[in-house]
């Protein structure tokens, strides 16, 4: 085998580890903990089936590549939940690492390009990236949602928390975020999420 | 919610129990087996790092597409063992009938874009569904080679057997077929893969 396939063959096995990362998030039926390879490949067919509701122009496969992608890093830096403000404070710094390391195994061309498309989905700046990010935030809603919204109440998340992160999904689409507004005011009226009274 | 959405968003949360399809795989360091969502996600990320290796030049986002969903109507018809000759008997008829009862959750023109990607995915012909077929072959080899060719010894699968399935690995990828072919070689060899003498 030569060096260069026998490199992209060491990543391939590498990335297996991605199915071991377990999320916050259950599955439908309230079944178990999804990991991150299922839910990026449930985000990569979502974006490609929702991608007429993107705000601007996008160039799909870069977005599906986005999605299958992006927590690779979690690998070596674990999976940080969305409403965990003291991970999220290092969470940069633990991905980081990881990226170098990891995308480091592959040939020089394709570890640069795989950097680069990480970079621009953590940039929050391209089209892409930013329907790659609202699908990154609507998979979980949706299959919690479909629970009855058990995850946010596990976790006693807040109104203020889920419109933080709910809220840039508009960057990506407005009519995705008009639909994650209803269910999420649904959620809130049937005590899902937690509305914090200040007096 | 309009109807659009909400029949995507209902295929979205019907595919989900893809997650839960086992396969006989076992992802590497001898761990559990794996499902189709994530044999799905590996072959997609493949296909992107591997294309520079398909014998015609192929649409890649076609054929990531085609990973990820390809295995969506084991839902209905469950995961048909490459090895398992009674199974694959029924296999065309099980997944006719999922096909058409999950697809058609979609809107029409997704519905119509989907099955017609299942079926060139199945009828084995076009650039894009060699290399995919490449993807759904290779990727469990690596895998199961990674544990010593456990799954092999396993169901005791023999020679000709191995041959059957990953010799068509050659239609996508010449290159690809030669690496498959070394490891299948070294693991006749090690006495993983059964050889059938017959005097």
């Amino acid at each position: 085998m030569n060096k260069r396939i026998e490199k992209q063959f060491d990543f391939v096995l590498e990335i297996d580890k991605v199915k071991n990362v377990c999320r916050q998030t259950h599955l439908t039926n309230h079944g178990r903990n999804e990991n991150d390879a299922e839910h990026s490949w449930h985000m990569a067919i979502m974006a490609y089936l929702l991608k007429e509701y993107a705000n601007e122009d996008i160039d799909i496969s870069r977005v599906m590549l986005m999605c299958l992608i992006h927590d690779v890093v979690e690998i070596d830096a674990g999976d940080t939940y969305a409403y965990d403000s003291e991970g999220l404070q290092t969470q940069k710094i633990r991905e980081e690492a990881a990226k170098q390391r990891i995308f480091s195994m592959l040939p020089e061309e394709q570890a640069a390009e795989f950097v680069d498309l990480f970079d621009e989905f953590n940039a929050y700046e391209t089209a892409e990236s930013k329907f790659a990010h609202a699908m990154d935030n609507l998979q979980p809603l949706l299959l919690n949602h479909s629970n009855g919204g058990s995850d946010w109440k596990e976790h006693q998340v807040s109104v203020d928390q889920v419109y933080q992160r709910h809220g840039k999904t508009r960057l990506g689409s407005e009519k995705l975020f008009e639909v994650t507004d209803c269910i999420l005011r649904e959620n809130v009226e049937k005590g899902n999420i937690k509305v914090l009274n200040i007096l």
